[in-house]
């Protein structure tokens, strides 16, 4: 039976099938090896995630094994900042750290065997995110969500991570590495762009084949079309 | 539980997760509503399709219901012409007719409420196959796939189709309709560009509606974010 990954976590994952998506490139990748299986939920934060637990992860696993890993990414919408407009998404740092933990003892106990790979919120782009909400540039405006709060719960999660002996992604920080990250890995200085999605997805792959999950590793669907030999096909079947 | 939907086919299907691929933008689009379940095996025919079927479709659906729909896209593989250079992958008419009657039946079998969508093979642009295998334009050479065989072999699906009652999708004809198919719609007289994707993505979008598969007739799972309210977030998840 194929491993799966399950991608748990809010619009980032939720859109991550859309053309250049991280999830999409993992799914490609692994093609032949395992099975990837998208539990997005866009505007969620962990408090409400974990709320909907059980029932998001109906028919994620397969009927036999436990995933070989989730990854939970959430913390954006957490993020938010408590006096702006988008304050109902708000959970306060402390709380969002026990979300986490309650998340991952979900899993823990549900799937002993499945991998956690936590990843923290990515950088926010405050003036694209004034642009998005309000439509306008506009100087007397205050963006809903910060780049220094979204810091703060990246440390968080990482804390959490450390806490709990889960890999974790720190893509607040790997984000901010790359040239132009304001607008070249962020379409709307919250969500990810191609080169955006690019950034994460070598960092999920690099965190898998940390817990040996890769390519290298994982034996592949059926032959391959170079193992079926031209003058004997049916050889490869077994025939 | 969410429905399901499974890809099978050949590396038309494989690849449909590459960035632009059918089979990503079908995951995108429903994304809070199914589950989509790749089973692409690069180079294979419908003689080593049925060979392989059973191990291929393990734990392709879930642990309760049939998948809602499963597309069987093969035929490029085996139009391939029987006197050229990819001759083994090469499949008689009949044979290849007789192997979709078979596949059909083991879904029946398996998944007696799962839709089977057939799907045709794609047209061929030969002198792009000639510099796709032979790395040159050289007038001696003859391609290892026409345009006019990929024909034969999408009638003879329709054929198979409309015997067994079953939805056909013609992209063969189809996406000859569109300006510049040959190299818009195909990237190397075979496979797919994006354009080509979003093509054969449109025509299995109105295939899955008129079977009632269609975003607007599946519930989404869990709260949409636009359901959840501001000033009473937790009402939305019954508390």
């Amino acid at each position: 039976m194929r491993p799966r990954l399950v991608l748990f976590g809010d619009s980032i994952t939720e859109q991550s099938f859309a053309s250049g998506g991280w999830g999409a490139a993992l799914t490609d990748r692994f093609a032949r090896q395992a099975d990837v299986v998208l539990r997005g939920l866009s505007g969620y934060n962990t408090r409400w995630a974990l709320k909907v637990l059980p029932r998001a992860m109906e028919g994620a696993a397969g009927a036999g094994a436990d995933p070989a890993a989730v990854t939970v990414f959430f913390g954006a919408n957490d993020a938010t900042l408590p006096d702006q407009v988008q304050a109902h998404q708000h959970v306060p740092l402390q709380e969002y750290q026990s979300n986490l933990r309650a998340i991952s003892a979900y899993f823990k106990e549900r799937w002993p065997s499945t991998a956690i790979i936590l990843i923290t919120p990515p950088p926010i782009y405050e003036p694209a995110r004034i642009r998005d909400v309000y439509g306008e540039d506009d100087p007397s405006r205050q963006p809903e969500r910060s780049n220094e709060a979204a810091g703060a719960y990246a440390q968080a999660c990482i804390a959490v991570a450390t806490e709990l002996n889960h890999p974790v992604i720190d893509i607040w920080t790997k984000m901010q590495e790359f040239p132009d990250w304001q607008t070249s890995a962020l379409s709307d200085g919250l969500h990810f762009t191609p080169a955006g999605n690019k950034i994460l997805f070598d960092e999920v792959v690099k965190t898998l084949e940390s817990i040996g999950f890769s390519q290298e590793r994982l034996p592949s669907d059926l032959p391959l079309f170079h193992e079926i030999h031209p003058k004997d096909p049916m050889k490869a079947f077994g025939a």
